[in-house]
């Protein structure tokens, strides 16, 4: 198998009874086992809990090693300890934050981190050396950040939030409670602006800020420019993958979810409960409706009403584009049958003629 | 709306007269405002400057709560005071200019910079804590190094330059004076060049360096490969976006923009003022001409000569991929017409050959 | 020409005789030329040596100014030394590396690097300034930390590995031999892994890790992302370009060698020595095998069977894409041509009735 161990932990002991508790669930068979971790099917080893989260893996019941299972219902495929919840999906994150590794602290504030004498450092922040906090910025309660971290002057952080190594936030940014940025991530860089004069291209000064609201997780090495005036704006909730970029002005709705590697435009406003797919661009100043789906690669040029799931570049409804896209390899076969009828019906006509 | 407030900011105050002096502008109303800001139409408010660059956003000027609005020509629809010039789009990053907030220096070369003892400072420098400045490097006057930048060994560079948090610049590049490098960009990486040998691939050392010319703006999480032999380059005035990839022996020639994540193989030679939209890919070796522009997401895979605007996998010219690519959603159609067209074709001939 | 000088170098000097032992070659020539580097024929000067991999380019020997040429077999076009191997494709980065800078070295740990009291640093490893090594990390002997690099707690890295500026390994990694990571990347970053309940998305912890197998090179600003559970996993030998993403749980084979800016979205397994172009996109879940090549921006929406030669999104054979994306721009054209066979059709349809 792919690998047997997850990352190093504290081992922690927990009886089934208090996980089922926990997930609201029934437990089918022995109450009192000591469970030591959670695992995948496939990979669950004795003392271990896994979960079934779609019938597509069943048949690996029978053969997990794992010492109880998750599922929605009884299922007698497995032998071992049964937790019955109404939906194993939303209760697997649940009893993975049992056992998952706490986000390791630095006790404090390292004497080698430089932190400007103006800044507003909150209650049991962790901050790692080689960090920089510059004039006037703000951290709130219980934030880390990690070593390589830059904190431009003015920024401010909320409460509970993570910044991972090397995250570049600049000048002014605002960023909220229980925010999540992965390592290399550049906030607050300037927006990609110029005016063209006589074939050279003059810079204009980005004035305004990114915002970012509470429980925003940014992947690793993404990009959320400046806005131009104003702000860049993701608001509450919105998850991001790796390498996304994300143009001036854009504002991003609520709940929203961007794959690895897609970019947005400058002035895009994307709504509530959004899902990009990765590699997928989206050109400025459109708008992007409520609970949009956008399939992976595909270039949006046109704005997308709510709802809609598109694909494609252009973007156009996703069935259509599952046809159509299926048919483009025919085009060598298309070519030659539009030419036989071309030739069929000339020899008709001749044919016609001579009669 | 979007956000009314900019970045944290010293607040000058300029009288309109002076403003539309910087700018060869007429005021028509009261010349004596104090203008503090500057603004879009739709976010400014009392005491702000706004422009209107485009008959579009016309609209916006009865509603604006600018004190004053720069425009080609007098408008009847803004009553507030008028500053006239030929060109609104070019005397906007002059006056924002005016108004815009100065990249923060540290005062001097920080004692918690590490910097190579036979290394060369210029004037004014600018270092902050967590740099590092290899051996036998030259920092021009002026120029600031943010917090995480490293210099490697033997670089060069200019003077007035930026280099934003976490760049890193390696062995022997050079990067000229006025050049902003925005933070986590990588210049100087290894070429991904490798020889196929029994199945393994063995490195081919990369030999050459990376010269960046005056007044490049390359964006944040670039990455710059150094060339195998010889040099990188890229010319004066040149323009990344975010999360570009430029690959080894490339040559960009001065005053061209290439927008986000687009992506350029090795050794492709591009010429002046070539705009090159975001998610582009140009395959390695071709030569894409002056003036060339290439829309978002094309794959270019073969040389394109110069002045062309072109789009599409493989690139063709703009217009034509405009129709070919509305009509890609329409094969489902074409499929079932084709075959309608065999069918009565063949009914035909038989009831002929029945006559 | 694009630039005659590689980066700064020690000089040595190395008799043509003993560079012929060095790759198995015959001197046609003065055996005792000294040579002092390496060069591109176009680029080469006295004293260096070049090198002629393909026919394609023999019209550069006349020209050329190196003191030697590596070829396949003697050349008439060139009247210097001549050194014939069977492949000088494979002789060539032999000889580079013998002009090639060293990496530089920090001599020892710095003290302005802050190194957990319970990390175990191999012999002679070079730990520049800035880094951060976190508690229970494993350097193996001679591995070089440039600065910024940032190495969590539990990581373990192997010997004569190399971590270039700013690069990221978060806790728990694994870390082969001969491991080259190019800087900005990150390694170990979180899957990008949710749970939707009712609008909202819970994250899923992730519980894995990153393991990197030995002679790994890994391009800058790339994102690796640790497994939900388990591990993963980049295989001996595996070649990755510049900002590069790779998902969770995904797997890859062995001297498999990938593009600038390919992503592999989770739990996609690689096969050995598989060629994934620039700009791809490869959906989640799907088997990739061995020896498969995959042309640049193509969208890979199924699996692959080992062998195959793909393009297009989604994949088809190459050849067929070339075929079919060629007639692409004739969809106008086809448009027209199906509308007049119908008109024709209708017309004889027509006379035939009132015959």
């Amino acid at each position: 198998m792919t690998g047997q161990h997850n990352r190093g932990k504290r081992a922690p002991e927990i009886v089934l009874e208090e996980i089922a508790r926990i997930i609201g669930g029934a437990v089918i068979g022995d109450e009192q086992i000591k469970i030591r971790g959670i695992n995948a099917l496939d990979t669950a080893g004795p003392g271990e809990i896994s979960f079934l989260t779609s019938a597509r893996f069943e048949d690996r019941l029978p053969q997990t090693k794992a010492s109880a299972v998750i599922l929605r219902e009884r299922n007698s495929l497995y032998g071992g300890a049964q937790v019955i919840v109404d939906n194993p999906k939303t209760a697997y994150p649940k009893v993975a934050a049992l056992f998952a590794s706490e986000i390791p602290r630095f006790p404090g504030i390292s004497n080698q981190a430089v932190c400007h004498a103006s800044c507003a450092l909150g209650k049991g922040v962790s901050i790692y050396p080689h960090v920089f906090v510059g004039e006037g910025a703000v951290i709130g309660d219980e934030t880390i950040l990690f070593p390589g971290v830059y904190i431009g002057n003015g920024v401010h952080i909320g409460r509970n939030s993570v910044l991972y190594p090397n995250v570049t936030v600049l000048d002014d940014c605002r960023i909220g409670n229980e925010v999540i940025i992965h390592a290399g991530t550049v906030i607050g860089s300037d927006g990609f602006g110029f005016v063209q004069d006589g074939g050279h291209s003059t810079k204009i000064p980005q004035m305004g800020i990114v915002q970012i609201d509470d429980r925003v997780e940014i992947g690793a090495n993404n990009c959320v420019d400046r806005a131009a005036f104003g702000k860049t704006w993701i608001q509450r909730g919105v998850k991001t993958d790796n390498l996304v970029q994300i143009a001036h002005n854009v504002i991003i709705g609520e709940d929203t979810i961007i794959v690895a590697q897609a970019g947005i435009s400058g002035s895009v406003k994307i709504g509530r409960q959004v899902m990009i797919g990765g590699q997928v661009g989206v050109a400025d100043h459109l708008e992007i409706g409520e609970g949009v789906m956008i399939a992976s690669q595909s270039g949006v040029a046109k704005s997308i009403p709510p709802g809609e799931i598109v694909s494609g570049t252009p973007t156009m409804p996703h069935r259509l584009w599952l046809r159509a896209s299926n048919l483009f390899a025919r085009l060598p076969e298309y070519n030659l049958r539009i030419r036989e009828l071309e030739k069929r019906l000339e020899k008709m006509k001749t044919e016609r003629e001579k009669e």
